[in-house]
């Protein structure tokens, strides 16, 4: 049975606007939401849901659609970048599912949405069609302040919709990409400096690791700062490698860390790779956990309902 | 749908006698063979299969009476504490099902056993009558070897079954425990007194933590030894908190921990523990774990066929 999951990216922390959004994903059949989370900080509303290729391509536009009338660009401030309303929609394989078949769902996505909103459309991941498309930091270069001005250089051109400013609604991206791990961590400092300084060492384009980008942001509430990390690949580059380097970086500015967490679900490989390498443990595989060890026998036998 | 697990224990490493045990469960309906493990140095076979109450109930005792048939404990040498062919047998609660049903499952087990076999049955954790009996390490003391002066003492009298010693078989234990984590630490030593220092410091009974056994073995073909310990409620006493005294007491013997394993299945919840632990994650259920969130909406939806 194909699993697809959707990760929408709304420019928004009113927690109307987001039970409004949400619940165009929870009235679609076969489209199943998993997690929500938004905050002041980043005014920024991540969803998780799933479903198959039709029910989660339905999801996507009718929550995006609903984005979009609700929230007005023009008034949005916030600390992570972002290029409008309906920011970044990324389809992810999970299950009996390529990742051709997301960026088929993505290019549906992108298609009609520009042509039902007038919003430009950009594609990214593994949908993006050049290099330099693939990556989401080049396709928000300005962000939504500088638009205007970058949505009509030619190589700047939308994949879908016209190459003309929409002010209230900004610009969409979509795409494929695999599973990723977001994680946040809290720094003891309200020093925006120094954070940003740990969160460079991290990030891939300022000399950090490959398939990491971090930033940093400030927590009024808490008067503290936090790094926002997403790994792309931690398959490749495992997160407890990332932590222990964030922590050297900490050390070096006396800066303790005070806790941390992960943005959104926390996806299984991460969570053994870092008990693997703090317990030093040779070789553990998901099919060696046991509650995923009695899934799978479960389904194999036919005994779920 | 309930689940219940069943981890028999059998004092074999002869891949013919494990082969003709596992048929045993592999044929049995509705039984679902999870995992088994079996080395030479302990001598014996680890298996987990789940199942409902029937088939879990069918399955261990097909199991055990081969294993019966098969396995002569006056040949039996092993690091492992054993009293018999089958040695122990333990039902744990998975899903939809009581600590209670378990133990009315071992009861069967054990009453059956002794009736078919003329084998003495020890019933243990949940299960167990009184406080001592409880406890695995109490009804093994003295081991196969000192059953015979054992079983007639009226302390001692099994819970099914005659006080009568059976040269051949031993005796079985049985019972219901929660799901508990094991986990082997090898260390780069062959140096069995070190080894058992450092076992002796992290067991329960000798100072060491509660709900923690641990043992110390030899490991010939790799001139080693290794720390067998199982943490009975590692909710309570957390994997993350035994490795880490057991990394100061290696310290103390300049002893390197060369490697690790999950005897068996690992828990999500000791994965879960230990990332947290390590990573400083505030909260992390396991339903905020991607797969495992996957799995239960799908459930939810009725979309598993």
């Amino acid at each position: 049975m194909e699993i697809i999951e959707c990760v929408p990216n709304f420019s928004t922390s009113d927690s109307k606007i987001a039970e409004l959004i949400l619940h165009e994903i929870r009235k679609t059949e076969n489209a199943f939401l998993l997690d929500y989370t938004f905050d002041d900080y980043y005014n920024r509303l991540v969803v998780s849901f799933v479903g198959n290729r039709e029910s989660v391509l339905e999801a996507a536009l009718s929550s995006a659609l609903k984005a979009i009338e609700l929230i007005d660009m023009r008034k949005h401030k916030g600390q992570h970048p972002r290029l409008g309303a309906v920011d970044v929609v990324p389809f992810i394989p999970i299950k009996d599912v390529a990742i051709k078949d997301c960026i088929e769902i993505a290019r549906k996505f992108g298609k009609t949405l520009a042509e039902k909103c007038d919003v430009p459309v950009y594609l990214y991941g593994e949908a993006g069609a050049k290099p330099e498309r693939k990556d989401l930091d080049w396709i928000r270069e300005g962000e939504y302040e500088k638009l205007a001005e970058m949505i009509v250089k030619p190589e700047r051109r939308p994949d879908f919709g016209s190459a003309k400013f929409n002010q209230k609604t900004g610009a969409t991206i979509t795409g494929a990409r695999k599973i990723m791990a977001g994680f946040n961590v809290n720094l003891g400092t309200p020093d925006l400096k120094i954070a940003k300084k740990i969160a460079n060492a991290l990030h891939e384009k300022k000399g950090g690791f490959s398939s990491v980008k971090a930033m940093a942001a400030f927590i009024a509430e808490k008067n503290i700062t936090q790094i926002g990390m997403s790994i792309s690949d931690f398959e490749k580059t495992p997160l407890y490698r990332v932590f222990e380097a964030l922590k050297v970086e900490c050390a070096r500015y006396n800066v303790p860390i005070v806790g941390s967490e992960f943005c959104g679900l926390a996806p299984l490989g991460a969570l053994i790779d870092t008990a693997s390498y703090y317990l030093k443990i040779d070789n553990l595989s998901e099919d060696r956990v046991l509650e995923i060890a009695v899934q799978n026998v479960m389904k194999k036998g036919g005994a779920f309902e």
